[in-house]
C-alpha cells in the first residue's frame, strides 16, 4: 500500500439539543473552530474542507454550505464541498476527507457536519423530508416513513429471534444512562429521572421504568411497537474533525489517533428486496472492509458508536458489525454486555437516542466520541483502556452504511 | 509523488434540453450506463460512485440520489455519495472521485452529474433556489440573484476595460454556432437561425444579428445590460465519467485520457469583499494548481471548456485561466481567437449558453467534451490535433471554482 496514513489530530463538538439561539452556520463554525484549536492548527494550513449536511436547502434555505463556511472561519482559499448521504452524511464526509489526505492531495483537512432542525414547527415536515430517502414509487407513495420501517423491523426481529420489546427498551435505558454522563448530549437525564419527574408532576405512578415505558400517555406509540423512548429526537448540533497526513501529525499534537480502517457499502433501495429484512448486509460488508484494512477483527474492538436512530437498530447493528451472533444483540443489551464496563461498550456517548441526532453531525460526533475515549478524555463515561473503536453511520434505511475504525498510534 | 495516476476510460452524455419524458433518475441512469458501456467495464468492478447534483431535494423531492442510483444500475454494493458545490457540483464530484482513485481506495469509480429542472413552472422558483448560494444577509436579503450579480459584473467590466457589449454578444454568437454542431446541445441553432426564424414569423426585420440582439421584444433585458441571449438556459440532462487507476486503464480501453491536473479554490462569499470585482481569484488559484500538478502552462492548452452561465463569465474566465491579459478576453472573442480553428478554442461544445446548464451535469459535461476532443471524436466541432484541455466549473458566484486539466496518455 502506497496510501498515505491518516490521523485525526483535532475534534470539536457543540452541545446537541434544542439550540434556539443558533443557526446552522453558527453551529458549524463553533464545532470547526473548536477542532482547529484542539489540533493547534493554523487556518492557512488547511487544503480542503468537507461538510456533511443532509438538508440545508430545505430546513435552512441555504446551499453551498461549505463555500460559506470557509469564508466565515477564514479558511479561504481551501477547496470546500458539501457531502451528502442522508443521515450518514457525516460518515461520508469523513471518508471523502480521508481520501483527500490518503491520496496526498491534502495534508490537512477539516471535516465538519451539522444540522439545524428544531426551529421547524410544521408537524411532520422533518419526517417527510427524511422520507425522501425512501423509494419514491415502491415505498414513499404508500405512506412509508423511516419510523414505520423501523416499527416493521422491530416486529420482524422480535418474532424471528424470540426477543422481547423490553430488551429494546433496555438499549434506550442504557443510552439515556450514558447520555446523562455526557455534557454535550441532547438529554442528560436517565429514564429513571424522566419517570420520577413525571411522578412528581402527578402524571402517574409506576414502580419501575419498564412500566413507565409501557404507558400510552407518557410514552406513546409512534410506529407500533416502537414508542417515543425507542426513537431518537430531532436535534440541532455540529461536530468536527481535523484530519492530517500521519507523517505530519506529531507536529500538531501529542496524541494523534489513526483512522486505520474505513468502509462503505450499499444495499437495495427497497427494503422488500433485501435478502433478509433483519440483516444489514451493507454493514456486514463495510465493517469487513474496515476490519480488513486495519488488520483487525471485531474481537479487537474496545468501544463502539452505533447508529440507534431507532433502538432496534443498535441491536441489529451490534450483530452485523460482528459483536454478537444474529438474534443475540438485543439480549446482550438486556444482559448488560454493552454497558460501559461491559465486555463491549456501545454508545457510551448516549448514542442518537440521548446525545441526539442532528443528521449531518451524527457520523462525525460518533468518531469524536471514539477519539475522546481513545485519548482517555471521556470523563465519567470513560471506557477504561480503550485503544480501538469502530462506528456505524447508517444512511437511508440501511442502504448506504459507513464504518470507521480508529486506534491509538 | 506516490499518488496513483488517474485516467478517464469512459464517458456518457444525455441530450441536454427540455426533456419532458425523463426524470432525474432516468437521466443519471442513461448517462451512467453510456459511460460504463463506453469503458467496457462490468458493473461488479466499481468500488464507488459520486453523484454531482445541486438541488434534487427542492426540484425533485428526493434525497440520497447516489444510493438510489447504485440500485437502479446494479452497482450495489459500491459506496455512493452525493457531492454538492452549487453549479460546480459536477466538478467537485470529479475531484472527489479523482481522490478515491489517487489514494488507492478505489480502482474504478463512476462520476455522474445531472439535474432535472424544466418541469418547474412556478416563475422565479429556480432562480430563487439558485440564489440560496448568495450570502443570506449581505446579498440575498436585498434581492440579489445570480443574474443581477452577472449584470453588475458586466457593467464593471465594460467600463473598466473599455470593452463593448457587442463583444459579449460575440461570445453568445460563437457558442450558439458551436452548439449547432453538437447533437447533445440544448440548442442546435445559430443566433442567425433564431433571427431568420423570427423574421419569418413576422416579429421584426433586422439586417444582422447585432441588431436582432438589441431588440427589446426578441431579446429582452434580464439583468441590465445582459439580455436573454447573454444568459444560459435552464436545462435537463446528465453526464458521466468512468475514472480508473491509470495502471489498469489499458485493460479497459485503447485511448485512456489522463486527469493530469486538478485544482479547487474558494474566495469570499460576498462579492463586495473581493479584492477586484472583475477578477476571479479562485480561478487564478485553482488553475495554477492544475497547471502545476500537470507541469503545464496555459500556453500548452489546445481547447477549453469554460463556465459561461452568463456570457461575461467566459470573457473573465478566459483571462483568469491564463489565456489573455486582464481586459482582453471579450476582445479576443470578438476577434475570433476563441473560435474552433482559432488560437485557443473555447467552448466548442456550445458551452452553458447553447449546450445548456443542468446544474450538477455541467462540470462533468465539460470534461466529457474535452475527452471527445482529445479522442478526436468531436465530429463537426473537432479542434484539430487537440492533445491537452482544461475546464473551469464555477460554484456560487465564483466563490468556489474547480479546474481540471486532461491530456492524452
Amino acid at each position: 500500500m502506497t496510501m498515505k496514513k491518516v490521523a485525526i489530530i483535532g475534534v470539536g463538538h457543540t452541545k446537541f439539543g434544542r439550540l434556539q439561539d443558533k443557526g446552522l452556520m453558527d453551529l458549524l463554525c463553533e464545532a470547526s473552530l473548536e477542532a482547529i484549536g484542539d489540533a493547534n492548527a493554523n487556518e492557512k494550513d488547511f487544503d480542503s474542507v468537507y461538510v456533511g449536511v443532509m438538508s440545508p436547502e430545505i430546513l435552512n434555505n441555504i446551499s453551498g454550505v461549505a463555500s460559506a463556511l470557509v469564508d466565515r472561519i477564514s479558511l479561504i482559499p481551501a477547496g470546500a464541498d458539501d457531502i451528502k448521504n442522508g443521515p450518514a452524511s457525516g460518515g461520508s464526509a469523513i471518508k471523502v476527507g480521508f481520501q483527500a489526505v490518503a491520496s496526498g492531495m491534502s495534508d490537512l483537512v477539516l471535516v465538519v457536519g451539522g444540522e439545524k432542525m428544531t426551529h421547524i414547527t410544521t408537524p411532520g415536515y422533518v419526517t417527510s423530508n427524511v422520507a425522501t430517502l425512501t423509494h419514491p414509487e415502491a415505498e414513499r407513495l404508500h405512506g412509508v416513513s423511516l419510523p414505520s420501517l423501523a416499527g416493521l423491523l422491530t416486529r420482524a426481529y422480535l418474532e424471528k429471534y424470540n426477543a422481547k420489546l423490553d430488551w429494546i427498551s433496555d438499549i434506550a435505558i442504557k443510552n439515556h444512562k450514558n447520555g446523562a454522563l455526557n455534557p454535550n448530549a441532547h438529554f442528560q437525564k436517565t429514564i429513571d429521572d424522566f419517570m420520577k419527574s413525571a411522578i412528581q408532576k402527578g402524571r402517574g405512578n409506576w414502580s419501575n421504568v419498564y412500566e413507565f415505558l409501557k404507558d400510552d400517555k407518557t410514552n406513546p406509540i409512534i410506529a407500533d411497537p416502537l414508542r417515543l423512548f425507542h426513537i431518537c429526537p430531532i436535534s440541532d448540533g455540529a461536530a468536527a474533525l481535523v484530519l492530517c497526513n500521519a507523517e505530519k501529525a506529531k507536529d500538531f499534537c501529542d496524541t494523534p489517533i489513526m483512522i486505520s480502517g474505513i468502509g462503505q457499502a450499499t444495499d437495495t433501495h427497497i427494503l422488500f428486496e433485501r435478502e433478509d429484512f433483519t440483516t444489514l448486509k451493507a454493514l456486514r460488508l463495510c465493517s469487513e472492509q474496515a476490519y480488513k484494512m486495519a488488520n483487525k477483527t471485531s474481537s479487537n474492538i474496545d468501544v463502539a458508536e452505533l447508529h440507534d436512530a431507532f433502538e432496534i437498530l443498535e441491536a441489529v447493528q451490534s450483530e452485523d458489525i460482528g459483536f454478537f451472533k444474529k438474534g443475540e444483540g438485543a439480549k446482550a443489551a438486556h444482559e448488560g454486555i454493552t454497558q460501559i464496563g461491559g465486555k463491549i461498550p456501545i454508545n457510551p456517548s448516549g448514542g442518537l437516542k440521548a446525545r441526539g441526532h442532528p443528521l449531518g453531525a451524527t457520523g462525525i460526533a460518533q468518531v469524536v466520541e471514539l477519539i475522546w475515549q481513545l485519548r482517555g478524555q471521556a470523563g465519567k463515561r470513560q471506557v477504561e483502556g480503550a485503544e480501538t473503536g469502530i462506528s456505524c453511520n447508517f444512511g437511508g434505511f440501511g442502504n448506504n452504511i459507513i464504518s470507521i475504525l480508529v486506534e491509538r498510534m
